[in-house]
C-alpha cells in the first residue's frame, strides 16, 4: 500500500522545489490534504496570483507586479549613476534591507558556470552592456555576487566587457572580510586571508 | 523596498508549512514566480486535486480517495484480528513499506499531550474504542506511537480503556529497539521490521 496518488504527485511536485527532501514533501503533503486545507486553498490562490502578476522589469530584471519597470528603475529619488549587479532577486532584497545604497540594480538570473554549462548568453549579461550604451550618466558597476569562483569569474568576465566599450565606467565589488558578529575562530583559512590582505585602517 | 505582494503572499504560506522557514520560503516563492511556472502551476492543480479526493477512511481514518474505506480496510486478505494504532499515515506507509504487517491500522491523528492541550477526545480514540466493541474478532491492538513520553502516555491510557471494556484483547507495542526520542517516519524499514517482530507487552 502506498499513499493515495493525488497525495503522492503533490508530494513529488514538492519535492522538486530548492531546499525540500522526500520526507518533508511527504509531510507537507499529507499536512495540506488533512491537517491545513485552509493553507492549501490559499497556497493555490496565492500560485495563481503570482503567475498572472509577476514579471521582470524591462530594465533591470527583478521582479514587479509593474506594468513596464520596477519600483526602483521607477523611482526618480534613485541615483541613476551606480549599477549594483545580483545573481537574484533575493540579493537584491537583502542589499534594500540594509538602506545604505539608493542607486539602481541589474539583476542576472544566474552566474557564470562552465560546470552547469552556463555561459554569458545565458544570464542578463548582453542587457547589462546595453544599458551602460544607453545611459551615459552611468559611473560605476558594484559587483554583489556571491564570493566564490563562479561570482568573482563573472564579475570580472563583465569587467572586462566593460572596459572593452571604452566608456568612463568603474567596476567595484562588496568588500571581502570577516562578517560583523562572527567568530574569527570559525572562519575558513581563506576568509582570514582575504581579511588579512584587505586589511584597513582603524578608525 | 521590498518583494513584490504577490510573491511575499506566496513566501508567507510556504513558511507556514511544517519544516519551512523565511529563507527557504522566499526562495521557493521566487523560484515559482520566476525559474519555474510550470512547476507552480502543477502544483496549483495537485493542491486542488488532493482538496477534492483525499478524505479518511471511515473504519481507521487513514488517508483515502476512495468512497467509505480505505484500500487497506476494504481489502479481505488484511489479518482483521490485529489493529496496530499509528499517529498519523505517515507512520503506517513507513510500515507498510517493511511488508511485514498483514492486519489493519487505526489512526488517532494527534497524540495525547497535555503541554499542547491535546486530551483524549481530541484525537480518534473513541474511534478505536467503537470499533473494538463492534467486532468480536479483533484480538490485539499494536501501538505504534513514537517512543517518547506522549507516545507511552497514550498507549497506556489506550491500555487501561480496553481493559475496562472487560473483552479478550491483548495490548502490545514496537519493542524498543527504535531509538527513543527518534521519529517512526525516519527509521529504516529493517529497523522497523526488527521492532515489528520483538513487539512486547504494554505494563
Amino acid at each position: 500500500m502506498a499513499l493515495p496518488r493525488s497525495i503522492r504527485d503533490l508530494s513529488d511536485r514538492f519535492s522538486s522545489l530548492p531546499g525540500v527532501g522526500p520526507k518533508l514533501s511527504n509531510r507537507i503533503a499529507l499536512y495540506l490534504s488533512i491537517s491545513n486545507r485552509k493553507l492549501a486553498s490559499r497556497l493555490e490562490d496565492s500560485l495563481k496570483d503570482v503567475t498572472e502578476k509577476i514579471r521582470l522589469c524591462n530594465n533591470c530584471f527583478n521582479v514587479t507586479d509593474n506594468e513596464d519597470l520596477c519600483e526602483i528603475c521607477d523611482n526618480s529619488e534613485r541615483d541613476s549613476s551606480t549599477i549594483l549587479v545580483v545573481e537574484t532577486p533575493l540579493e537584491l532584497y537583502s542589499i534594500e534591507e540594509t538602506g545604505e545604497y539608493k542607486g539602481l540594480y541589474h539583476v542576472l538570473h544566474g552566474i557564470i558556470s562552465p560546470v552547469n554549462g552556463i555561459g554569458p548568453d545565458e544570464i542578463k549579461i548582453n542587457e547589462l552592456i546595453n544599458r551602460l550604451q544607453n545611459n551615459s550618466e552611468i559611473e560605476e558597476i558594484i559587483f554583489g555576487l556571491n564570493p566564490n569562483l563562479e561570482g568573482d569569474s563573472t564579475s570580472l568576465y563583465i569587467t572586462n566587457e566593460v572596459k572593452d566599450l571604452d566608456l568612463d565606467v568603474k567596476t567595484t565589488r562588496l568588500a571581502k572580510g570577516i562578517p560583523t558578529g562572527s567568530s574569527i575562530e570559525y572562519m575558513s583559512s581563506q576568509t582570514l586571508s582575504d581579511s588579512l590582505r584587505r586589511r584597513d585602517g582603524v578608525e
